[in-house]
């Protein structure tokens, strides 16, 4: 299965929010819908909420569970306001603020920040299906947060059935 | 189904610790159990663990899975001990030490502290459920996190069957 | 079910990394699976990606989801990288610089920056599983974080069917 590609990315810079309407391709990991993103600055948060919500409706899913997986290690997922898009920038902003410079650290590669934040926001999400809507706050949207770019990304959405 | 109402709520002034024992009110939302919380100061941790057990008693699930998911983005939630009310009450204001105050943020309400703490603690926990329990540790409570209150609040529960 | 315990430990000094391969104990709390860890610093991250994949090919589970439940509340699990085990260091580290040193804390046991990093880290983490692998990006690892080491402590991890 595939989806139509991104079309041409809309510029994103930090601060600054991008919505990804149309999803990237898909990969054919089985359940395991697999989306490509392409991230435009260090620090880098991007809605993906559409896209998720896409790979809802494409699944057989009605009432159930949705995971939202980043395969990488300097990047992750959160889920806050998309309203506003002074709030995911003042994210990335505070977090830069609060994760020590990078003097005093061991890995070479000069990124350990970018690591730690990963860790911080978390590298799953989970929301509630119902009718094959994504059941979020009014003022809640999934972000892909990237720390460590521009670069090429990918998220990996898995949709289930679930019962009580 | 409708869960009697949280009674007389008790006086909370952070740091404190108010268990909910009853739940609030419950919505309709199918699977999804939906759960009335006031907190009552700015930030504000609340256990919800009996009212997420009384969730799990309520469903119709033996053994499997209890998810908490919080619809805001200015609150989240988090496990961590119950026993000695000031734990929590340090993890708030550890918070409010870490995250670093409004000057420089772009989001005009004031809250940008608010929406980074959500994202740090996160808007969802997992907890398996064995025998019709929450398999918990013997010091860890779920915490309903407030960081922008006093405010009216939800908080939505969902217990699903899982077997390997 | 009993898997054969961890021979002996790896000496493991903060900053390091140590593989558990053969996983630990294991109880016999039904679908729960249990492994014990002893971990050998205060602060300690310990890879624990072999243990998890095992109790997947373990299971009876081809598609589904792994859960990784950490019961304790001085201690998490995150995912980052496995790769330079100089990564995880930092990682501690850089927790060890963010969370305020203790003099302000109420709660009396000493311990208030392990809970604090605990809620930032998380209780649990959820990783697909495909056919009976998990799904895990090129450098992820799955980490017992421990904030207040040494200590014998436990990880539950569940392995669950799941279909769209």
């Amino acid at each position: 299965m595939s989806l139509t590609g991104f079309g041409s990315p809309l510029p994103a810079t930090f601060p600054g929010r991008r919505q990804i309407a149309a999803g990237g391709e898909e990969g054919d990991l089985k359940m395991t819908r697999q989306f490509q993103l392409k991230t435009t600055a260090k620090t880098d948060f991007v809605d993906i909420t559409p896209l998720v919500q896409q790979a809802v409706e494409r699944s057989k899913v009605e009432e159930g569970l949705c995971y939202v997986f980043v395969p990488h290690t300097t990047a992750g997922v959160t889920i806050n306001e998309n309203a506003d898009p002074h709030v995911s920038a003042d994210i990335g902003m505070a977090l830069n603020l609060m994760v020590p410079a990078q003097e005093r650290y061991q890995h070479m590669e000069g990124n350990s920040p970018a690591h730690i934040k990963a860790s911080l926001v978390g590298s799953s999400q989970v929301v509630f299906v119902q009718a094959k809507r994504l059941v979020l706050g009014t003022w809640q949207g999934i972000f892909f947060c990237e720390f460590d770019g521009p670069r090429n990304r990918q998220v990996y959405v898995r949709v289930v059935k679930a019962e009580e």
